[in-house]
């Protein structure tokens, strides 16, 4: 400790336990520790220095960004160290015709858009958390967003990163084209949940904003036709720039809220948005608007103006919130199945809330499978706690029964250790264990996150379900 | 060797020298060495009992496609086994829904588009091999083609790949959807040239095949109005599908050959493609029409038919073997530059050009700034090999100079190992090597390719300028 507070400057190593109650927890509240400390550097040699010493006296260092992640990833323990990128904050160039920005990790996701508009360009991934969360945290989740099923997640938007290693090096990874030799190291990076170094410069792709937006709300009687217009409308070629669904309980929790203007009734309601050219979104939509009355949909709204638009999203966006407003807690979950198995995975969601006697709101990405159950319980009744778990547990364990992953864009950190022996075998997970070793030989970065010991899962024994039992059946037509 | 033949079928161990001649090399020519035997498998258990058998006697293995590679990545030893893919050649399943396609890794690129088709769907990556090339080598190599600009690479249209590994396991990568948890490993197996596992089977991404397709084909005056045309075209906002350039002796090649209708008189020739739905086409063509007049085009045309944009296409895509009839020898390089750079790139390949008496011919991917300069020579004279080989490192120790890197989609095989010191420093280096042991801690997969020694660049000595001098030099305005 008496060598980190040498290697910073003054006022960057807390330790008082009042200094670290910030940062006991990161978006997943359910878990909390305090840290040893906290230290908070402000150049690239300081991450060097702090990591070269933790490394030495094998002092467990803890990354993190804004701390708004969802699974845990950022959770302290009591004898590690929480390296904080707080001060990374200089947007370091923004190159029109590269269609690139350089910014340092610590930058947010929404600051970098920013910077990129006076250019007409845009960075893509727009997790919701966006106005607060960092790039180097992004990175480290894969952050996803609304917009993911048309512009892809963070891996597809970053071109080049600069990490320290848990030996103090700075590397770079990728380069600033499109292909790189040598191993991808740096698609291996991004998701790789703080275990394999420390991002402290990032260089991401922007793109051309799309001239015109639109966004179409469909309303359905019953969640299945909700299901079948996500199939017609990508099956039919619409590439939608979002594709959101709402179930009922979802629905009147954000209509309360922010009085979007949805309709209370209906059953499940989607929210398709279309973007590209003017004549473009017009093809689209009409294309659109056949496919949700084919499918069932009783009311159409199309947003006319951009006012219009916001507010229709802002219903979803305020989704989670809304819902913490009809229990006292929720948990929200993180799952992705096949497009395909939506109506299943829903109509099975709801048969195990029936079993388990806890409410489920249903608001997700659709339109890639990403699931988002929402568990709404009280957390002062002890034993509901616990029964929110085993649903959880069973409802990811569903996940992977279709054919589906454990995670979409939260990221596993410490809540989905077990769930990661449900969805890998010993093979893989001997192999995740080697690429750490490759990268942090004495498992000082993130200890106990992401990955779990072979150990843990044989302890848990014969729950295993690799890769969904009918990964590909008969093909499909329709 | 007998242990070998005991595990495979009659005929499926290749061993005599004649038997062999066939797979001494790939499509670097220039580099041969016939192998000590082959192995063609039929079935997944025969591929993870040779990975045993070699691993346990240490027996170096060199996976292989259809050998249609550009830098010698599947080069045989004397004291290896080369292990051809050739017989897994079924398309396990095409799902419209999901748009992917399963298919076993002797498929060929071309064979997953026809099977796509029926539905309106294609695989994007395209090189120019697609009849030939295998999925198993375009994974291997991470390989592009025209229409990567827009795209993507083949690490950007394929969601999962089942390998087996040194030891014979069995492993799958990557899932169904767009995010997995744990780390990327399908991402780093991606580009990985046969050094971590031999892929069995790849799940790819289809896309819509878009309704309409025009091709503009302009005409220049000089290199550089046409480099400025490239910087307009994507400044504007406008993604082409693919955006080529093509240099005087280029052009003039290509018309000679194929007759195309290409103006023989022009600098330089860009062919840009846009495509989408027909009006979003037509308001891209007269953005583009006018960023080409204004950047000094003095002849358009624009294809009106199908026929005619695959006439205008065919002279590009025959432009290698046009080069080969007016010498006798073409050495093909492969290098990747930002756009910014291309005037500059194609000025100071001219100036090499001269200053080692041989004729360069320019055919590249403009829009992404991955350039082909094919280097004219006659294998004859020995000397001229030696020239040759010297100019192309100083071709690409300029990309790299210019922020570029060494490779743009053929990959490092045996060919480029002293230009990756060139790119990369040892700590860069070393974590590639802790790769390699992670997956496989014998070395036997396709060693000696890919990744140098540190020792050979320590050898190589101070050549080294890494990631470009200027990185990222002023915000450039337009």
């Amino acid at each position: 400790m008496q060598r980190l507070r040498k290697a910073l400057p003054e006022g960057a190593l807390l330790s008082k336990p009042e200094e670290l109650r910030p940062y006991e927890c990161d978006g997943l509240t359910a878990y909390r520790q305090l840290p040893l400390a906290v230290a908070i550097p402000e150049t690239v040699a300081q991450v060097q220095e702090i990591l070269r010493i933790c490394e030495e006296v094998r002092l467990p260092v803890i990354p993190r960004g804004a701390g708004t992640g969802l699974s845990a990833g950022a959770l302290p323990r009591k004898d590690g160290l929480v390296l904080s990128m707080a001060r990374f904050r200089n947007i370091l160039a923004v190159d029109p015709l590269n269609r690139t920005a350089r910014v340092e990790s610590g930058v947010t996701n929404r600051a970098i858009s920013e910077a990129a508009a006076p250019y007409g360009l845009f960075y893509a991934p727009d997790p919701s958390s966006g106005v607060a969360c960092t790039i180097g945290g992004n990175i480290a989740e894969n952050a996803g967003g609304l917009h993911c099923l048309k512009y892809g997640l963070t891996v597809h938007n970053v071109l080049s990163v600069k990490i320290v290693t848990a030996k103090g090096n700075l590397l770079t990874l990728g380069a600033q084209g499109f292909d790189s030799p040598g191993f991808d190291l740096l698609a291996l990076f991004i998701g790789s949940e703080g275990l394999l170094g420390v991002v402290v410069e990032a260089t991401v792709r922007l793109l051309p904003r799309p001239p015109s937006s639109r966004l179409i709300l469909a309303a359905f009687p019953s969640v299945e036709s909700a299901a079948r217009a996500v199939r017609l409308l990508i099956g039919r070629g619409l590439m939608p720039a979002a594709l959101e669904m709402m179930d009922n309980l979802a629905i009147r929790a954000a209509e309360d809220f922010v009085h979007a203007g949805y309709p209370v009734d209906a059953a499940a309601l989607l929210l398709c948005e279309l973007d590209g050219l003017p004549e473009e979104v017009e093809d689209q939509i009409a294309l659109a608007e056949d496919s949700l009355r084919e499918s069932g949909a009783n009311f159409l709204r199309l947003s006319s103006s951009e006012e219009e638009r916001l507010l229709l999203w802002k219903g979803r966006k305020s989704a989670f919130p809304a819902v913490g407003r009809i229990a006292p807690d929720y948990y929200c979950m993180d799952g992705t199945i096949p497009r395909r198995a939506i109506p299943a995975a829903l109509r099975r969601i709801a048969e195990l809330s029936n079993a388990y006697g806890l409410r489920v709101a249903n608001v997700f990405h659709a339109g890639d499978g990403n699931l988002h159950p929402l568990i709404l319980y009280d957390a002062s009744r002890p034993e509901e706690l616990e029964r929110v778990e085993k649903l959880g547990g069973r409802i990811l364990e569903l996940c992977v029964e279709l054919g589906g992953v454990i995670t979409g864009e939260h990221g596993v950190g410490a809540e989905k250790l077990d769930p990661m022996c449900l969805q890998f075998r010993a093979p893989e997970l001997r192999q995740f264990h080697r690429i750490k070793t490759a990268f942090d030989p004495h498992g000082i970065l993130n200890p106990g996150k992401a990955v779990p010991t072979l150990h843990r899962c044989a302890e848990l024994g014969a729950m295993h379900v690799h890769q969904g039992k009918v990964p590909f059946p008969e093909i499909e037509r329709f």
